[in-house]
């Protein structure tokens, strides 16, 4: 039985999303940002990293968020969720997941977690940090809007373990500062998932 | 026939590795940072991002250290080098990868690459950044001595993927201010993978 780690508005969901689309039976406990209980002494057993998500499986705790998608994929049997029999389309899509981690969702951390690349009392520099995450996060969605989404789903015609983790970080465009319209793709890419009835069931247990 | 493309003293290296530890058959295109070349239209057909690595396939480009790992060994029937028939230890494997591409390399990138979550005319924030690099890239290293780095390899018994990455990545221990004395277990680590013959095959070329 496996047991997911989650905070809501963070990168947990694409996991959390993944399991009620692969019919998974799983626990989850809920770790509260507001007063910082990834920092505490029971949480940091469990992940040592103080981050979210973590996923407790009768071998051990899996963390991060690429690697728990292809876990969740292969380990219920849907290597088609990751293209993994093809070698090519399988790098293709942990290509789009590095890149989402990575690069997209570091620019995004840069607005609310600048403590983690600079001395906390350095206010300026905590503020310019900010300043910058609308056009360091667009120019990721460029990239995204332009190419690498290739529609209807990131993949193509597959629904992958890609659009789950895409929704999860395109939730925070707005509260980026980015304007929606900038990116009709990524946007509309965003109300199909989030129409899906595994998406919505995984949002609704997070709101409890 | 692969193509890598590659820049010196960069994370390409990883790749370029384990190329050769399957006996790959591959030419080489050499990126100069020195003048920028990552940015130059023609890079940037072939990788839109601008960054390192990227490989050439038949079937299209890969990029993405982490991605491109995997593929080598998949379609080089290596499964054996991800632990790929075990979906537990293949997560493990790729959690460690999506630590060091999400978390430590990021670390890293702050002391050279700070115009990329701040104004490059903001000379207080990117200093600032910079002095931060030798205690963040260390509070990295403190999870992998501790914990991560299972030993001999990084997965244990078996030399994996994440072995020529973390050997890339360590490599700029110095660099960042990093007094290596501290992580016995990560320098010794460094030095065994330095010691194989693929390692100075990648490493002699690249300095060609």
């Amino acid at each position: 039985m496996l047991t997911l780690y989650y905070a809501p508005v963070t990168i947990s969901l694409a996991t959390h999303i993944l399991l009620e689309e692969v019919g998974a039976t799983y626990a989850t406990k809920r770790i509260d940002f507001q007063i910082n209980q990834q920092r505490s002494p029971e949480y940091l057993q469990v992940n040592p990293k103080g981050r979210m998500p973590a996923l407790v499986t009768d071998r051990g705790i899996l963390t991060e968020t690429p690697a728990m998608l292809v876990y969740v994929a292969q380990s219920f049997r849907r290597p088609d969720l990751a293209l993994m029999d093809d070698p090519f389309a399988f790098a293709e899509v942990q290509a789009f997941n590095s890149y989402l981690c990575s690069t997209v969702h570091v620019a995004h951390a840069h607005r609310m977690r600048g403590t983690r690349w600079v001395d906390a009392e350095d206010a300026h520099s905590i503020a310019a940090m900010k300043r910058k995450v609308p056009e360091s996060v667009a120019a990721c969605y460029e990239l995204i809007e332009r190419g690498m989404l290739k529609g209807p789903w990131v993949m193509g015609a597959r629904y992958t373990i890609c659009d789950p983790y895409l929704f999860t970080i395109a939730e925070w465009l707005e509260g980026d500062g980015i304007e929606p319209a900038r990116f009709p793709r990524v946007i509309d890419h965003r109300r199909r998932v989030g129409e899906r009835a595994a998406t919505r069931k995984a949002i609704a247990q997070e709101r409890v």
